[in-house]
């Protein structure tokens, strides 16, 4: 079992990865000085397979627990699910010194993240992520949100979590498809940092190491030491230093929505912006054409997908102008001046924006 | 013109004090180095007064302005009013770098301070209050949140303002009762303070310096200087150390709900509560009768209420178990040993409890 430490300014906590973590999680909530009522809250996919287990780890380690089970889908990450979410804290008499965990992918996590950062101004939240996606990504960090209109988590809140438990055991019944999208995750942290990681994906990538049965679990501990060293240098995306992060996620976002939330996954989008990325870094920050066909190969191996074929172009761009990360100058890419050398804030002229973004389009 | 630092763990900013610091809003927020759209907030006592004014400041210093204007009341802080608001911040298209003002009392501060906080996870947010309560406590500190059911503030985060303005010219326009209220909270710092700080209390409430033709700015000054130690100290109330802020409000809390939050103003309901506490720390903490008399002769000499006559004790003794603040072990009051020497963290045994109550709540 690795603990890995993330200490940004708010809060400092513990990532527990390793096979087995989530047997371990109550004996973790109790470690933290915890006492009194904890709410496991998952969806419909999750919690028949994995609630009970994790309930009785709870009460082995002297916690009285209940639970919130909400369907699955992106379409539950809704106003209405986090007033609904606090009507039932209220009526359970949950305080401040109660605990929340959130047991599911990225929108249990985002949903219940952000239920437990506003309800009293803040529960104990626990983090025990079951995508890949959630494990090597939005599981650690204190992203929380849920959307709003057309706007993606255009409601929201940064908070730490008390603890993060991320067992890779769990992907085992995760989806093939998403498997794969959590892999696009996986692949920009390769690109972001280069060396020894990227060598590590591509090394899983050839030899199964990315099956759900035999996930390598350094390479998600891996993945989240690349993150942690920048939600601890950025905590609230201030200094922009943060933006690293979203490599490949201003097309990848725009992609996601043009799609309608339903015909990429999150990382299936992530993965034609990674190659939206690659193709723009070419262009204009000097990254060897060598290294971008790398990068590409990379995605291929891992069957993500090469082009978001049907969609409308103009839509796409019209999507990216309207980036919730855009500043006043508009929208800013992060790109690769070389394989683990993002450089971030560039501006893309538009030309060479639709350029792209037509060829991502294309069949 | 004061400018006092605020420097809690998350975000460092200023508080200008100082008659005419309205005038200042614009340039000030333009010093941030802010840019893009200001949206003004305020309710309908406060925009006739004073929205012009501010949004004239604003539009000199080059910013592109709009309002949001609600009914005035603690009925307000509704989440269906921030839901309205995120609605009409959507449909301006404000995105991170733009900034709420939030002109207006408690309820503006709290409710669009919480709009700030989680609308795309966090605006640039300034206050301006234009209560004394909220001059001399809610504007500085971060609190925003939105009542649930019967729970006051229950949803809520904590979130930094960029810049706090205060003007003490606006108590011109407050009406007398909300002044008296909000000299409770004065009170309630000078207490904590003792000193000399409570030594000006006692003066200005003796020489007329608490009216508000002639308001001691200073005296606002003195109340931030004592909060913004204690917020720096323990932004998140983690360490039990911000609980000092709460004396007076344990009681005060409960007999506000119990009065239905409208036959008490919350200033009202503190100053009953700070003579709850002055007595309890006669009993329980060795607080000096002839202290414990000086505090009830200053909250006298304001005239604040001395008794909550015609509540029910059982109700009110209720709703102090029921306080958001209870940890494991009960509710914790702050109690004072010596003027100016408050300790938190304490427990009242209920037969006490229940007779102070009963005292409070005679004729």
């Amino acid at each position: 079992m690795q603990r890995l430490r993330v200490a940004p300014p708010s809060r400092a906590y513990d990532v527990l990865v390793g096979r087995g973590a989530l047997d371990e999680l109550g004996a973790a909530v109790a470690a933290l000085g915890t006492s009194g009522q904890v709410v496991v809250c998952s969806d419909g996919h999750v919690a028949p397979l994995y609630l009970e287990r994790v309930g009785a780890g709870l009460r082995a380690a002297g916690f009285e627990i209940s639970h919130i089970v909400i369907p699955p889908g992106e379409g539950q990450k809704t106003l209405a699910r986090v007033e609904e979410a606090y009507g039932v804290l209220y009526e359970r008499g949950i305080g401040r010194g109660d605990t929340v965990v959130a047991l599911g992918g990225g929108v249990v996590g985002d949903l219940f993240g952000y239920v437990a950062a506003t309800y009293q101004r803040g529960l104990r939240l626990v983090q025990a992520p079951t995508t890949l996606l959630a494990q090597v990504d939005a599981g650690v960090g204190g992203k929380t949100g849920v959307d709003f209109r057309a706007g993606k988590n255009h409601v929201g809140a940064f908070y730490q979590p008390w603890l993060v438990v991320v067992d890779p055991d769990v992907l085992r019944t995760l989806p093939v498809r998403e498997l794969r999208s959590g892999a696009a995750e996986v692949v920009k942290y390769g690109l972001m940092a280069g060396g020894r990681l990227l060598d590590e994906v591509e090394a899983a990538a050839q030899n199964g190491a990315l099956d759900a049965e035999r996930f390598d679990e350094a390479l998600i501990a891996g993945c989240l030491e690349e993150k942690i060293a920048v939600v601890e240098d950025d905590e609230r995306e201030e200094t922009g230093n943060r933006a690293v992060l979203n490599l490949g996620h201003t097309v990848g976002h725009a992609v996601e929505a043009a799609g309608g939330f339903s015909r990429f996954t999150h990382g299936e989008a992530v993965a034609l912006g990674l190659r939206a990325a690659l193709r723009l870094s070419v262009e204009l920050c000097g990254l060897p054409q060598s290294e971008a066909d790398r990068g590409a190969a990379l995605l291929d191996a891992l069957g993500l997908p090469a082009h978001a074929a049907g969609l409308d172009p103009e839509e796409v761009a019209g999507l990216i102008r309207r980036d919730k990360k855009a500043g006043p100058e508009g929208v800013a890419y992060v790109l690769l001046e070389g394989l683990g050398r993002p450089r971030t804030g560039l501006r893309v002229p538009s030309d060479l924006e639709r350029e792209v973004v037509a060829w991502l389009t294309s069949e």
